[in-house]
């Protein structure tokens, strides 16, 4: 066996000997100088050809050991993991790590009845809720943990209140990859979510008194932000391509924002065409007004090419992007952006330090260790086959229980989806009754503003095992009865 | 020896195994059932007893050696340290955790210009500014390791706006016995900082137009937050018991609010007299305003006992009582606090919701385990005495480099003092001038309305080292002797 050449440890690192062994092997692994199933060499042999003791070897190895990327055969030595998991291989490529295509196919998509609710208390079908279970947590302790250590102090201090400035590089990288956002590091502002977002948003570009026009029926958090700030909401009806500019204008004329959601519209799922688009960004620019695109879901497309932010069409510099890493990666991270105009952007400084100088730290500098190290590209392959086949079981096991009571249609993007109520039902006493059987399905009216709408309820499917949504399913059925009783 | 009993492994615990007997040795060494000195078991029948593999022994005890908890001598086995750490024994105990009484002096503070600005690079005397060499990065990383690791899922999710609970408990125990605050867990806000507190309460509490008192001179971070929000700000002249109630009476008798800083006030220093709080009280009572105190830094308190806080007075709920972890931890965690009246908490939660939904996670369960496992009150007990320190090396080296010319005082508390310029100087020109040279010292006109003031500098000591101190000392002299001729 020809010598395991590593790069040599570094007696001056913070880091501790163990765990740089660990990040050499681990590395080793991942970029196959180390094959599958490839033996280690013994733990003497390596201690002596990189300068350290035999224990500190040992324990790199049983760290790797306990993370699946080594096992042990008795008597025939330590050997790397044959069935490493999917997430661990595949090392980011600077080239590939952004593109949308060749997703690899899981082997099985994984339901776990038996752990369902073990750890996860979230009622089906609330909607906007991701799958938690699936998100790899012992990487971003990991990472976190090598930042904590490792970074130089002053990184801890109080810094640039747009925030990180690595993150900020990663992050306008990847948009004007993955969604043809015009952008630079420059432009971004690291935000607390995208709530916050929409609030600073709100605040830095309109005066108390203005008018905004929001979707109607639309995303509640939006029309909350800007009441906030004072604004008064107009709200605007959609038809299938979106918001309608026509209403707008006879509605509200001298509007001077749009708060939209054109990717996949909350809560109908519309995908804004480009005409609408493009009309949208025309009555901006007569009207000196602005576009707030929350782009809150759009990393979960299941069908079709992605479609190209509205911002990216924008040659006035007139929409502000708002985009966040609740539904990507955790809701507790509480990390959002804002991609605002260059002209824009002390402002927005100049705001988000004097709300709280800046976002939290050490969970910025972890998320730019995530995305740069191939972890953020796998999870979102890995989360948009998963949401994917969640959406399929969840059609097949609602027409199972329900039949055509509750009309669905399969969803191209997005982690929730419409399911429309037989004319007649009334969908808030509906929600109710379903909240009384522990079946979570907000109703479509809740979100309606003064457009006539359909009963219908908004449901989430990402986040709920089979057995969870069988349950749901079944406690419905009854209440279809009574209603349908009510209705006729 | 009698064998050392352990608590057993937990097979199903989310924790490795080698963590776990990392974590059971840690706390027998903690908890002294492992001596100082002490030699340890060896590792194979230690492995037999906990049912784990001697590599698993082998790998804790080497996470064990780099900590500096044990010490190994050739040949002879594995031994406790002797000189451990000061901040790692002194096991937390629920009765003395908060205490302020008979801190342990430290045997020298440490001075290490060799390695002052190699991961730091703020400028003296920039005020506000922490230690952060001193921060237990390595502890904080290890508890945020565990947590993400070991955590409910759900726990990441979306949760009360308010934060954590386990933290807010915890941190309500401590208000009570350090501060003197009345409040329940159910009444705090967890905020990103002390600035989101400021901005939220001026929000939550006034309507745009309204008036509020702010100290003259005073805090920048507070006037900004009440102007956005749409205040009419009224500068109210101190005396040296704080801010002067009749003159706030006389020249803004319908105000609505005083933001003030009673604990040290920022940046004169004074501590507000019981007398002069009452008078506060009153007045907050008879005009239904809002006092909102800004208790930024009392954590470090030199000579005598704390000051219970202004809104421990409090009979009418009147006060909203703000507080951060940015200087006691780190600016970047982005921690702070509300203490709000029962009656008005559901609002602040409403409008924390609608601002950011709600705090970050892992920092908050990072902060609650760094409490509750004694970190915390430890770290506070070592920065006093550190920045007491500090301060008295300040004194001596300014007093050696500028003797009269700067007047300084000893502050009782803070990591910032006033430094008084000559009569006839102009701080303004005097700190552009050290800026030039490198040197940062805020002068105080730029934290002035309209009160008169004589000529002042704002001086952070905390986190300068004796080289960083002597070169910004050395780099005045010849700016006082040329502001000297211009004054004379």
């Amino acid at each position: 066996m020809p010598p395991l050449l590593l790069p040599p440890i570094d007696p001056d690192s913070t880091l501790p000997r163990y765990r740089q062994v660990y990040d050499r092997l681990r590395r080793a692994i991942l970029s196959s100088q180390l094959a599958p199933g490839q033996r280690l060499p013994a733990s003497r042999p390596l201690a002596d050809t990189l300068g350290v003791s035999r224990q500190t070897v040992i324990c790199a190895f049983e760290m790797l050991l306990d993370e699946g990327y080594l096992v042990t055969r008795r008597g025939a030595g330590t050997f790397v993991s044959e069935a490493l998991p999917d997430t661990l291989t595949q090392p980011p490529e600077a080239a590939a790590m952004w593109t949308e295509k060749d997703p690899q196919p899981e082997p099985t998509p994984l339901f776990l009845p038996q752990l369902a609710g073990v750890r996860h208390e979230v009622r089906a079908f609330r909607p906007g809720i991701p799958d938690l279970h699936k998100f790899p947590f012992d990487t971003w302790a990991r990472l976190a943990g090598r930042l904590t250590r490792s970074l130089p102090t002053k990184a801890f201090g109080y810094g640039d209140p747009r925030g990180y400035r690595p993150l900020r590089e990663a992050l306008a990288r990847y948009l004007r990859t993955a969604r043809a956002v015009r952008c630079s590091a420059d432009q971004i502002i690291m935000v607390g979510g995208s709530q916050q977002g929409l609030a600073l948003a709100a605040r830095v570009l309109l005066a108390p008194g203005e008018t905004a026009w929001v979707e109607d029926p639309g995303y509640q958090g939006a029309a909350t932000a800007l009441r906030r700030a004072g604004m008064q909401l107009a709200p605007i009806p959609l038809d299938d391509e979106g918001i309608s500019v026509e209403a707008g204008q006879r509605m509200a004329p001298s509007a001077r924002m749009a708060a939209i959601t054109p990717s996949h519209q909350f809560p109908l799922g519309i995908t804004m065409s480009l005409p609408r688009r493009l009309q949208l960004l025309q009555w901006a620019r007569e009207q000196s007004a602005w576009i707030l695109e929350d782009d809150y879901d759009s990393e979960f497309r299941y069908e079709g090419r992605p479609l190209a932010s509205l911002q990216g069409l924008d040659e006035h510099d007139r929409v502000i992007y708002v985009g966040t890493f609740s539904k990507v990666l955790f809701p507790g991270l509480r990390l959002g952006y804002l991609v605002v105009p260059p002209a824009w952007v002390s402002a927005f400084a100049e705001a988000k330090a004097d709300e709280d100088r800046q976002t939290s730290f050490i969970p910025q500098a972890t998320l730019h260790a995530f995305i740069e190290e191939g972890y953020f590209s796998q999870h979102l392959r890995r989360m948009r086959l998963h949401y994917h086949a969640r959406q399929q079981r969840f059609l097949a096991l609602a027409d199972a229980h329900l039949g055509p009571r509750l009309r669905l249609t399969p969803a191209p993007a997005g982690i929730h989806m419409m399911g429309w109520l037989p004319p007649g039902f009334e969908d808030r006493a509906f929600a109710e009754a379903a909240e009384a059987v522990g079946v979570t399905c907000p109703p479509l009216s809740i979100y309606r503003h003064q457009a006539p709408a359909a009963p219908g309820l908004v449901l989430g499917y990402a986040a709920y095992s089979d057995a969870a949504m069988r349950d749901a399913f079944t406690a419905l059925q009854p209440i279809f009865d009574q209603h349908a009783e009510g209705a006729s």
